[in-house]
């Protein structure tokens, strides 16, 4: 499904050194989602253990960030790429930001996953974390894969993935709030899950983002806010 | 206060080109700026219509970023910028993305403006809008004076105002809790007030990331995550 070749050129140091980006931004993106994963686990099985565990990966991934995005500005100083081997290097420079942020959210959910797993066995909420926390796993999934096959219409089938997760995200909430309304001792349970929730669908929002970068590097198109 | 000067090449096309650039972002900053004053004061006034000129002009900051994106993706193609030219070049393209997530919490602030303008009047939770959106509208204003005048030692003195506004960010949501407790009937109104506030905590980080930005493009140093 190689919709993009970046055979134009013969393969040279500098295809190696576009590859191994690719390559790199895979692995974050794999470490990114095996973290998403984990956090809404950690929830689910009150696992504060695991939780802390999300929260100690997130420094490889903030190192990560930093170092894939050293290498794109020394591509582009070295190499001076054109067309799509331009696109992609600032493709992978917003890619990597973008799955940073989804790493500081998954951190996010594993401190509040720590906070939750203190409580005396308070479940509400909890079926509207499995269910969003599984579609946004899925989004951001298929949007690696999407990435990695550098297929603009698998991305462009990812995004629209979103627009499910905001419905469900609205049904929550208004579930939340009912819990909240009917059994005001369990605000701060509740609070805890709506936060949760929020950075669910922020991770939504972000893998979004990525698949506007997988339609920019292959189309040239740049869709973003249409 | 001109830390960096990019005096070491003679005045040519390029030249011009970077400077348009810069000038560009610092009206796309101004905008933003304005939006998020706009956004909080419609809060405070119960200004609904304040609040949907806000949501109104979220498209043009957006048409913004394309567009400076664009920008300097040719001036990259064209003129192969190397050195503090191509940190200002990468720094910009990570600038307008922060400022135009910026512009889409003062919209989303605005939403929830216009939602609590329909209430009758309540006003718990009002203070703390007031004054974290005080804190967090210098720190945006500081961020750009410093990336008008390059100035590494400024951003770094604005980087840290963030500590404060968490702070106030904490407190904030200690009180709004006590209000939910207290008053279960107030939950609607008070989830509204903690989505405001929780937007301008999330703008105080944008700002910090715009600051990282300008410590890149003086000194050459990447300090995300130090």
């Amino acid at each position: 499904m190689l919709e993009l070749s970046f055979e134009n050129h013969i393969m040279t140091q500098f295809d190696e050194e576009l590859e191994e980006i690719r390559t790199r931004l895979m692995e974050m993106g794999g470490k990114v989602e095996q973290q998403l994963k984990n956090a809404i686990l950690s929830i689910h099985n009150g696992d504060s253990k695991l939780a802390q565990d999300v929260i100690d990966q997130e420094k490889f991934i903030d190192q990560m960030e930093k170092d894939l995005d050293d290498s794109c500005i020394l591509v582009i100083a070295r190499r001076q790429p054109a067309a799509s081997d331009l696109r992609l290097v600032m493709a992978v420079t917003k890619a990597v930001n973008d799955l940073e942020r989804i790493g500081d959210e998954a951190k996010k959910i594993a401190i509040h996953s720590i906070i939750l797993s203190g409580e005396d066995n308070k479940k509400s909420g909890y079926p509207e974390v499995r269910h969003i926390g599984a579609s946004v796993s899925k989004m951001l999934s298929d949007a690696l894969t999407a990435f990695a096959r550098f297929d603009a219409e698998a991305a462009m089938k990812t995004f629209n993935q979103d627009v499910q997760i905001d419905l469900d995200y609205k049904t929550a909430l208004r579930e939340l709030m009912t819990y909240m309304m009917e059994d005001p001792k369990s605000i701060t349970h509740v609070i805890n899950i709506l936060w949760a929730v929020r950075s669910l669908e922020r991770i939504g929002d972000h893998t979004k983002n990525l698949c506007e970068q997988i339609v920019f590097v292959v189309q040239g198109k740049d869709i973003r806010h249409d």
